[in-house]
C-alpha cells in the first residue's frame, strides 16, 4: 500500500511508529498509509528563517503569481485529482469538483487581489488622522506580515479547498503556511502538496505539509505564529487553551460547530420560483458531500403555514437521493458514504438525540444496502429529515439547536411568521456560519439583518426575482467573510481582502503628516 | 469611612461580606470600602434586555451625543475627580489630569466619528464584489452591534481613562456595558459612575459598575457576550482560558504585560534636538504615574556610540526626579508612590531580576524618604536605572526583555547600531504596545517599520525636524491602535473606526447586487 509522507523542511520524511491506514469510505478498504512525523520545531523554524524574509521581500503582485501558478498546476491535474477525492473521501464526481475547483476559485480571487494590490508590501488601513485638534502629528494604519509560521489545521471534508483556501491568504499576506490535513482524507491534500512541490511554484518553505496527528506541533510554537484551525469545537478547545499557545499569545483562528438555519419569510408561497429555490437549496445543503460540510442547512425555519407543504417536496427530493446513494465512482449516485466508520457513528448518535426532540419524517437511521456497494462494509447514511413542534423549536435547549450532525440531516422549525421569532430560532444556535432569508418582505428582511446578523458571519438574501440564477448557501466564494461568533469559533476568514488580517499585523504609525506621507504614500 | 457600592441593574448595591479596604498610596491612611457584590447573572440579564435594544435602536449620530455628554458630566467636575485621583491613586497632579483628561478626550474622538457616522446604525466595510467574475451576486460586509454586554476589566493605573476609554467605544458601537475597575485605585472610576448616573446621561442599563472582585462574572457570559481586560498576563491567561467563556466562544480582548522599547537611531547626535526630545521623552515614560502605565518605556535601544552619553544625561534627569518624588498632594512633588504595597513588593522583585543581567546605574531599591511623607510608610519607589552589556542585551531570555517591572524602572541595551540588530531587540519583547524610532535615517525608519513593526501595535516616528513638537509615545490617543501582539495580548482597541470592530459582528450580505444596493445604501 502506498505510504503518504509529510514534506517538512524541504525534504519529504516518512515519519516513524505505527502506520495509520487511510480508507475508501465506500467499501472500507484500505488506501493508503501514513506514520507519525517528528522534528517538528526544526520544521517550524526553517519556514521562519527561510521562507518568512522571502516572501516578505516578494510584492502583493508577486506573491499572487505564485497563487496563479498554483491554480495552474491544481486544475491540470484536476481529472486525477478527483479520482482521489472518489476513492479517499467518499465524494461523488460532483462533490470531488466542488472540493477541487473550490481551491482553484480561492486562489484566482486572491490573485486578483494582488493584481490590485500591485508593487507594494504592506496594507494601508485607512488615511491619516490627526492626534487632536489641529495637531501636525498624526496616525495612520498599516498591516504587516507577521513573523511567524501560519499553522493550517485542517477538516477531513474539504482536503483541497480547505487546504489552499488556508493557504492562498496566509501566503499572500507574506506567511509561510504549514499545513495539516484531516488524516481520513488526506490523500488529495497530499497529492495537491506533491503536485506544487514538483512544479517547484513555491519559495522553499513557503508550503510544508504534516501528515498524521499534530503531535507537539503547539508546543513549538512563537508570539508571530498563528494556529487557523477548522474542526470540531473539543479541537479548538484544545488548541484555544494550549499552555504554549497561551504562554506565547499565538494568534488563533477557530472554525468550529455551526447549526446553520434558513430563514422562509411569511411572504413565500407554494409554486413561486422562491420556493422552488430553496426547496433547492435544502436538498443540495442537506446531501451535497453527505452533508458534511460546516455550511450545510442544519435548520429550516419555516412559517406554521407553509411547513406542511415544504415538507411534502423536500420528503420527495430527499427520498429521490436517498434511491441514488451508493458508490460515488458510480456517477449515476448523487450522494457517497459520510468520511469514517467514527463519523457515521457520530451521526448515529446525533441523530438519536434529535429524535428525542423531534419526529423523523423522511429517512431509516439504520439501512445498509446502498446502490453498487455490495461488501455493505461502506459507512453510508441516507438523508433523514426531522420536524419539531412549535414548542420544541421554541427551546433553545432543544438538541437540533446544540448538537451539529454532520451528516445528511436536518430539521424543519415552524415559527409564527412573525420575524422576532425568526430572529430568536435563529438565534438559538449560539452562533452560525451562514444563514440564508428567503422573502421579499423588505421590513422582514432588515429585521433579519439585524436581529439575527449579529449570530452570523454571513446572510444571504434570497428574492423571488433572482431565485433562478440564486446559488445554495453553502457554497463558500472568497469575497465573502466565512466565520461565524459564538459556537461557529468566532473566526473570520477570507472575506477577500479582510482575510489578510489573520495573518498581518495592524500598526499604528504615528509622526507628522509630511513624514507618514513620505513613508507610506511613497 | 465611605463605602463605594457597585451600580447594577439600576440599582446602587453595597454587597456583603467582609470590607475590602482601598488605601491612600501615599500614607497606607484608609480610603474608603467596598463589598464583594451578587446578583453579577441578574446584571448582565438586565443589561441585554433593557440597554442593548435601546442602544440599537440609536443611531450613530446619537450614541455621540451621549459620548458628548459624558465628556461635559466628567469634565464639569475636573477638579473634584483630579483630588480623588490624588488621594485614593497616588497620582501627581499632573499624572491625575493625563488620566481624567485623556478619559475626556476620548469620548470626544467617538463623539468626532459619531458625527461622521451620522444617521446610520451599522457600519458598511466595503463596496460590494461579485462573487465570481460576471456575477450578479455579490458579497458586501457590515459590522453590527453584538447582541450581549461588554464586559471591562481594568486596570488599576487608570481608573479614569481606562474605564471610559473601553465605555467610549462600545456605547458607539451600541453594545452596553458593565465595568469593573482595578479595586485598589476605584475611588475615582467610582464617582464618575455616580456623577453619570445622576445626570442620567446613558440609557438605563447601559453602564454599569462592579466594584471589588470579579465573583463569578464570567460564569454568566453568552456568545454574543465581549470581555476586554487590561493587566497581567496571568490574569489575562484565567479569562480566555476560562470554561464558560471558551464553551459560549465569548470574544476576548486582552492588553497585558509589555516590554515597550524606543529604538535610537545610529544618525541621533548629543546636542541634536531628537537628542533632547528622546531624553525627555525617555524621563517622562519613566516616571509618569510612577512608571505604571503599560505604555512606559522598559527598554532604550541605543548606539555603543552614544548610550555613554545618554546615560549621563539620563541619569542627571532622573536625579532631579528621584529629589521631586514624595506626597503627590504637594504639588511642587513630580512622581508619587506605587499603587499599593504588593504593587511595590513585585517591582523590588522584579528590579532584582533585572540586577541579575544589569548593572544598576542609578536609584536605591530601599530608600524610605519622600518629600513631605513623614509617616514612611508610603508605597514610594525612586527612578531606577539598569544598563546591558552588548552581550547581555542580545540575549532574548534576559529579564530587561521578559519581566514586566510596573515602576520607575528602565534599562539601557546597547546595540551595533544597525537597524537589523535594533528590530531583533525589540522583537526580543515577545510583542509589545509602542515602540519610537528616533531617526532621521530614512532606510533605518522603513526597516524598522517592516520588521520591528509586526511585534507591535503602535510604532512612533521622531525626526530631528519635528523633535520640539513630538509627543512622548506613551500618550495613547484614540484615533491610533491600542494593543500589541504576543506577550501584550494580542488585542487591538481604540484606533479610532477600527475600535469598533471588537464590539460588532462582521456580516457579509450575499445578494443580487441591485438588492444590495437598495438594503446597505438605503
Amino acid at each position: 500500500m502506498v505510504e503518504l509522507r509529510s514534506y517538512l523542511a524541504g525534504q519529504w520524511n516518512s515519519g516513524s511508529g505505527d502506520d495509520i491506514t487511510l480508507f475508501n469510505p465506500a467499501d472500507a478498504s484500505s488506501y493508503a498509509t501514513v506514520r507519525r512525523a517528528g522534528g517538528l520545531a526544526h520544521a517550524l523554524a526553517y519556514a521562519r528563517s527561510t521562507a518568512g524574509p522571502t516572501l516578505r521581500e516578494l510584492t502583493f503582485a508577486q506573491r499572487g503569481a505564485c497563487l496563479e501558478a498554483m491554480a495552474k498546476t491544481i486544475h491540470g491535474e484536476r481529472e486525477a485529482l478527483i479520482a482521489i477525492a472518489i476513492a479517499n473521501g467518499g465524494n461523488t464526481r460532483g462533490d470531488a469538483k466542488f472540493d477541487i475547483d473550490g481551491a482553484t476559485a480561492v486562489l484566482a480571487t486572491y490573485a486578483e487581489i494582488a493584481r490590485d494590490l500591485g508593487d507594494t508590501k504592506w496594507l494601508v488601513e485607512d488615511e491619516p488622522h490627526a492626534l487632536f485638534h489641529g495637531a501636525k502629528l498624526r496616525a495612520q494604519h498599516i498591516r504587516l506580515p507577521r513573523h511567524g509560521v501560519a499553522i493550517h489545521i485542517n477538516a477531513f471534508n474539504f482536503p483541497a479547498w480547505g487546504m489552499i483556501g488556508k493557504a492562498a491568504v496566509s501566503l499572500l499576506a507574506g506567511m509561510p503556511v504549514l499545513t495539516k490535513p484531516g488524516t481520513s482524507s488526506a490523500a488529495l491534500a497530499h497529492r495537491i502538496v506533491e503536485l506544487l512541490v514538483e512544479q517547484q511554484v513555491l519559495p522553499a518553505g513557503a508550503l510544508q505539509l504534516l501528515m498524521g496527528p499534530a503531535g507537539d506541533l503547539l508546543e513549538h510554537t512563537c508570539p508571530q505564529d498563528v494556529v487557523a484551525f477548522t474542526g470540531s469545537a473539543a479541537t479548538g478547545r484544545r488548541i484555544r487553551t494550549h499552555d504554549r499557545v497561551i504562554e506565547a499569545g499565538v494568534r488563533v483562528n477557530v472554525e468550529a460547530d455551526s447549526l446553520n438555519a434558513v430563514v422562509i419569510g411569511p411572504d413565500v408561497a407554494r409554486g413561486s420560483e422562491l420556493f422552488d429555490a430553496l426547496v433547492r437549496d435544502c436538498t443540495v445543503e442537506i446531501t451535497q458531500k453527505a452533508g458534511q460540510k460546516c455550511t450545510a442547512i442544519r435548520r429550516i425555519i419555516a412559517p406554521l403555514t407553509l411547513i406542511e407543504d415544504l415538507r411534502e417536496v423536500l420528503v420527495e427530493r430527499l427520498e429521490d437521493m436517498a434511491a441514488k446513494t451508493g458508490d460515488p465512482a458510480d456517477q449515476a449516485n448523487r450522494m457517497g458514504p459520510l468520511a469514517t466508520a467514527q463519523q457515521l457513528a457520530d451521526a448515529r448518535e446525533g441523530v438519536r438525540q434529535l429524535a428525542t426532540r423531534a419526529k423523523r419524517m423522511y429517512g431509516d437511521l439504520e439501512r445498509t444496502d446502498f446502490r453498487g456497494e455490495a461488501t455493505q462494509r461502506g459507512y453510508f447514511l441516507e438523508p433523514l429529515l426531522f420536524q419539531a413542534s412549535p414548542e420544541a423549536a421554541a427551546d433553545p435547549s432543544a438538541p437540533f439547536h446544540n448538537t451539529e450532525v454532520f451528516g445528511p440531516v436536518a430539521t424543519l422549525l415552524p415559527y409564527d411568521g412573525s420575524a422576532e421569532q425568526a430572529a430568536q430560532l435563529v438565534a438559538a444556535g449560539g452562533g452560525s456560519l451562514v444563514s440564508t432569508v428567503y422573502s421579499d418582505d423588505r421590513a422582514f428582511v432588515l429585521h433579519t439583518i439585524c436581529n439575527a446578523g449579529p449570530h452570523l458571519g454571513r446572510l444571504v438574501v434570497a428574492q423571488e426575482k433572482m431565485a433562478r440564477a440564486s446559488l445554495p448557501p453553502g457554497g463558500v466564494f472568497a469575497v465573502a467573510n466565512h466565520g461565524g461568533p459564538g459556537r461557529a469559533g468566532g473566526g473570520e476568514e477570507l472575506g477577500g481582502r479582510h482575510g489578510l488580517a489573520l495573518y498581518t499585523q495592524r500598526l499604528a504609525l504615528q509622526t507628522a503628516g509630511s513624514q507618514l506621507a513620505r513613508l507610506v504614500g511613497g
